[in-house]
């Protein structure tokens, strides 16, 4: 039985689960692949270090140049994380054709078609499958099984802390703050949670999205990213009355042939199943002109989920080695697209603000209103403490450059404050 | 450009899917495959029907043969359903060389391992992944993405037409028989039935995810099959009282290493994701040793979902010819698994039954079930009529050999009538 033989650079959580799920379904594996796969040498920052799982027959190195030079090494895993750096050693590797699976979207939604035409060149393959929503396949799923239909739209729940963290506030009537604390506690937040509870690591997974999706390349600079720090108990519990789950969406959708990517705090209608998503789990949600709305549900981390998407992509590489057939992108579908302009995005949208208790404010917000062209569903005012007032409005739908205008001319009325302004997706 | 042409089967709703979705996403198509595909020859039954679809460029046939004698005919769309007739065609085509896809789940659950078999002997593929649950792409993600897992169950609603009339008896109170009329009207259920009711139709599909997930061949005899005929709306309502849905469910399940399969319905705790899934939608919940719960949710029929799974299979097809890598398994998992004993599969059960008021009747019933070592969660008693009572009763867990002679127990008993007895899944 041919061998053949994987590198791994990191060995952290998935890096572990993948030498113990490769380990632990070996036969399963060589039964498919008809191949044998086993780690030779795992890069790690601190050889000293204690490890919980088992390396016996593993070559432990802190140099890269091990794996690069190293003949016999046909596959090479990148899971220490870190853009820079491990776009170096990604680049040398490949140079040193070696096929590469990454779960490091950081690095992919940043790099990835400068190190894909470079895999190409090189005829290795590069897959990331791991990089988005652990284990959901949602990356190949979108390759294989779209790729005669158009995709109209692809939103979804991509970021399991601030999923854990939106749940359990609404579930247990906790703070924010309370809610990271414990997310914290649990391992489901880092100790710096900042690119996660601010929809940075969402961007980047809609990123990777949007190309597999539109096949059209953006930047984190033209993703509308807002996170959950300001998302008060009073407004998820205001939307609850109102029918709606308040969910850290990620969402890039087909708008006359151009495209807006966005993410931040989305009103969801609670029967619908992006709604029912809770706690740490991600699920993504794809609407093909055809197909209609599919979705894809799993947990979106954890040691032996994303090690799993991991061992598919190796399984898939070893596939393409046998069949001689490496080489060719992971993603082949490319169009260059627009970004779509603020006065065609249109939505309802959610606002509560914090309104002073004197006359003719409610006059002054129904003005700022008017002038937008912007007209309401519904207006809520109750009391807030004893000198303000909480006043929810959800409106009729408007297009993104109005509700910027209602916005700026809200936040400039003197006693008001705007404490969210969310999209609402439609019944 | 290379042009591939292809010939279908049959041009029925799925028949005219496909050639709408091939001509709609052509340049989608080319771009990723590198080849024009064009619908060369369509066979069907009567010539001179009048068809809702635009034929221009494709010849119409009766005789198979105008296919199966094409050298120019690379690729055969077998949509026309049946199975001995459709057999017989589909081997004609794989001995002539025809890669074939089939959206046939009665064919393939009966013949599949016999017709795989035939066309790896002529080296082509034969790809079936619209044959269960339609728009979603279940089969290709358990082949890719779950290579490296080990899978313990896969569940789901596979069924659209009896999900349908669930859902609405439900949400509206009706008995099955105007629930099945509604459906019946919608165009959601057959004028005859019987393969959907009786369970049928879900059980071939889980024949086919069995072979997917546990690499085991079994056949239709080996499936305990349910149908919903007999459920009666007071026990959907007792169950929603209880926190449950009613839901036919496939499970085919990993116990002991044996592979249990059945058909039937089951009470799902309504905040599990199964459970929210309404009307003619699908959902495949896979369970994998490492990945956990994975649910794939979507449209279970209708002409594009059902077109678009027909469609990725081509694509696949195409990708493969090019790359000369034709002849492959579309699963190329096996492995030899025994059927579970009823005395390891182990559920806990809900009791529906009409009992005539007479003394002595609960302790007749209570014998029953202490005879067979059973244990009762809770026990609802209510009035029925003027002469009988309705006894509702949820057990702890037991073997299906407990529930077998339960069932026969109660059965035995004079004055007492079994209504359901159904499995409910934990929470």
């Amino acid at each position: 039985m041919q061998v053949i033989k994987i590198g791994v650079l990191g060995l952290g959580t998935v890096g572990s689960g993948v030498v113990r799920l490769l380990r632990d379904h070996q036969n399963k594996i060589s039964s498919i692949t008809g191949c044998k796969l086993e780690i030779k040498t795992i890069m790690v920052h601190d050889l000293n270090k204690k490890r919980d799982v088992d390396l016996s027959g593993i070559k432990l190195t802190n140099q890269v140049d091990d794996l690069v030079n190293d003949p016999e090494i046909k596959i090479v895993v990148e899971v220490m994380g870190t853009v820079e750096i491990a776009k170096d050693y990604v680049e040398r590797l490949l140079n040193a054709d070696k096929h590469i699976i990454t779960a490091n979207k950081d690095l992919i939604a940043t790099y990835g078609s400068e190190l894909t035409e470079l895999a190409r060149e090189n005829g290795c393959d590069l897959f990331y499958e791991a990089s988005v929503a652990g284990g959901i396949p949602i990356l190949r799923t979108i390759v294989n099984s779209f790729a005669a239909d158009r995709i109209i739209e692809v939103k979804g729940i991509v970021n399991g802390t601030t999923n854990y963290i939106l749940t359990q506030m609404s579930q247990h009537q906790v703070s924010f703050a309370a809610a990271l604390q414990k997310a914290q506690e649990l391992g489901f937040a880092e100790a710096d949670p900042t690119n996660d509870i601010e929809g940075i690591d969402a961007a980047y997974k809609m990123i990777i999205l949007t190309y597999f999706a539109f096949g059209m390349n953006i930047s984190l600079e033209q993703v509308k990213v807002n996170g959950i720090t300001r998302v008060k108990l009073a407004d998820i519990q205001q939307a609850k009355k109102l029918g709606y789950n308040i969910k850290l969406l990620g969402i890039a959708k087909l708008i006359n042939d151009r495209v807006d990517v966005s993410v931040g705090p989305v009103l969801v209608p609670e029967d619908q199943p992006l709604a029912a998503v809770q706690n740490e789990n991600n699920a993504v949600l794809v609407t093909g002109a055809a197909v209609g709305e599919t979705m894809f549900y799993g947990p979106g981390a954890g040691e032996l989920p994303t090690a799993n998407s991991v061992l598919s992509d190796i399984i898939a590489v070893t596939k393409d080695i046998v069949l001689k057939t490496t080489g060719s992108r992971f993603n082949d579908y490319r169009r260059d697209l627009k970004q779509a302009q603020p006065i065609d995005v249109c939505y309802s949208y959610y606002f509560s603000l914090r309104v002073k208790d004197q006359p003719g404010q409610m006059l002054k917000i129904t003005q700022a209103m008017t002038k937008a062209n912007a007209s309401f569903h519904l207006i809520i005012q109750t009391e807030l403490d004893e000198d303000n007032a909480r006043v929810v409005m959800t409106t009729h739908k408007m297009s993104e450059a109005q509700e910027n205008q209602v916005v700026k001319a809200l936040r400039s009325l003197d006693g008001v404050e705007v404490i969210a302004a969310y999209k609402v997706l439609p019944n």
